[in-house]
């Protein structure tokens, strides 16, 4: 039998950190008194997170990961989603669990028993609306390949993989398992760059995997410059163009840059005022992917990322709190 | 040493019941499938918990409890607040005591080792902006007189008590004995009805505490007309003037209507988009201490309510989001 002929259960399947995240709002000085990077991810240790959750305002907690909250989104538009991660058999992996579930993504990862607790991300929104994360990644280091389903991996059509799971060695060995089992059922591969600052820490290993197992590739201006050392977007697409078959470059409050072979589509960003920014490039690829595995046209893809986008954006917490449904039905 | 000399340490001493809520919105449909009655606060046993839960959309975590809430506003506007509930030693009760420290408010409690897990409230929010509560009590149950701290009772301006903890003889006797205490160390004594349903199971138990014990109640209009048992609030009103030297009764967008003696102020609610009424009375009793014990008039105490409540309305969660002491300042 040819799997590659046999249709899909899953439109996406998304593998990456699951993570509860806390989200407070914060001053400026509060970034600057904690010596943190603003609008980066920062990955911390224990100890750090005690120290930094101490010094934070009272918090939201809600489900995150950014492909998480990605497989969510898309979910929430009518794509039929898995998720692989790994949380602990504890409270808030109880919480994560719950809420991906109740999203309508399947999801079949064993939790971590007697380990690290399930991971948290500290976020400290600015009044800018931007987001500081300080990531204490807990029960998630114990996801490796063994933890790759791959019966759920050659049952999707996308196999959508999170660029932070790179800071792990044993998570870039169950990438790269991932990115072989889909493959080889005739599945595509797709990748988000996550954080510049990612990035800069695995950029050998990034292009050595975006060449050879890419075939879909989400990044915003600044990571996608970061992979190819450019100073310049349009350098840096000409780049990426010859290295796999389509690319999203989101860039904000100017859209989104699609491209495909020769072909480019710009794409306008939807109306929104921005709350809280976490999660916008998260939403943005659930509604492209879940336009492309439909069918859609690449315009309409990059419209659905850009209304899934705005809707996040205008509220704390990066998943759907409205239902977009019709609105995804009328832009389609 | 006549303690009634000394200067309160505290304006505001709460004792409530330490809840972490977990709120979504549901369409009207899922309030009646689930045969919950729609506006009120139901007690939930473990097993319920797990089920609705189950059925629930994705949520949102933060720290709630009636009284809670209103020591974390109350302590945003500049009061010195104290609080007195129970939780347990696990990564929920982490999250609530976080959080009420953050917010400024001195929580000296001991958690509950290797009882019940803290207590949990599942929030169903309407199109409409109403809240359907069901709350499994977990570690709550476990605040009795032995965790009444006597000596920040006898160091606060006002102690603060919740309806709701009626629920539990345990607790019922803890009320009674903080408000001897208090009246003992010449403070006063405030309660909160919390619930319509709640004064329906209690209905003797309050009247004999607010005639007895009770020097400021707060009460919204159903929660009066129930406690004298009258379809009007006028007569309701006449009832509670001779037992109480101060009531505070909120009417929604109707504003509120302050009774001290043959005295009666009317306040307006300030303007306000509802996003979820969950916290509302609550904020509204924290601007009305906090301006009270700041020795305030009586509309000024109503206006901070307003203002403080109008704030919590505009988004989810029962605490600001936003700092409101430029405003408070200005109304005072």
């Amino acid at each position: 039998m040819d799997d590659a002929a046999a249709p899909p259960r899953f439109d996406i399947l998304g593998i990456g950190n699951a993570i509860v995240d806390v989200v407070a709002p914060v001053p400026e000085a509060f970034i600057s008194r904690h010596d943190m990077r603003k609008g980066s991810m920062t990955l911390i240790d224990a100890a750090t997170a005690e120290r930094i959750y101490a010094a934070m305002p009272p918090g939201q907690e809600s489900s995150g990961g950014s492909v998480a909250n990605t497989c969510a989104v898309a979910a929430g538009l009518g794509a039929r989603v898995a998720y692989l991660g790994r949380v602990a058999d504890d409270e808030l992996g109880a919480v994560f669990r719950h809420d991906i579930a109740a999203a309508g993504v399947h999801f079949p990862t064993a939790p971590l028993v007697g380990g690290a607790p399930t991971a948290r991300c500290l976020i400290l929104v600015t009044p800018d609306g931007q987001r500081t994360m300080n990531t204490y990644l807990g029960a998630c280091v114990a996801f490796g390949e063994a933890q790759v389903d791959a019966a759920a991996v050659a049952a999707a059509a996308v196999v959508y993989l999170e660029g932070y799971l790179f800071d792990e060695p044993a998570a870039q060995a169950a990438f790269r398992r991932a990115a072989a089992l889909a493959h080889a059922a005739g599945r595509q591969v797709a990748l988000t760059l996550s954080d510049s600052f990612c990035v800069d820490r695995h950029r050998d290993a990034f292009r050595a995997l975006v060449a050879g197992h890419i075939d879909i590739l989400f990044a915003n201006e600044a990571e996608l410059c970061s992979l190819y050392e450019r100073n310049d977007l349009a350098d840096a697409v000409a780049e990426v163009r010859g290295q796999v078959a389509l690319a999203a470059v989101t860039r904000s409050e100017q859209g989104s840059l699609v491209i495909r072979g020769g072909e480019a589509v710009e794409v306008a960003a939807a109306p929104a005022r921005v709350v809280d920014s976490t999660g916008a490039g998260d939403a943005y690829a659930a509604g492209f992917l879940a336009a492309l595995t439909a069918g859609r046209s690449l315009a309409a893809c990059g419209r659905l990322g850009s209304l899934a986008a705005a809707e996040v954006i205008g509220h704390y917490g990066a998943r759907l709190q409205r239902d977009l449904r019709a609105e995804a039905a009328a832009l389609a």
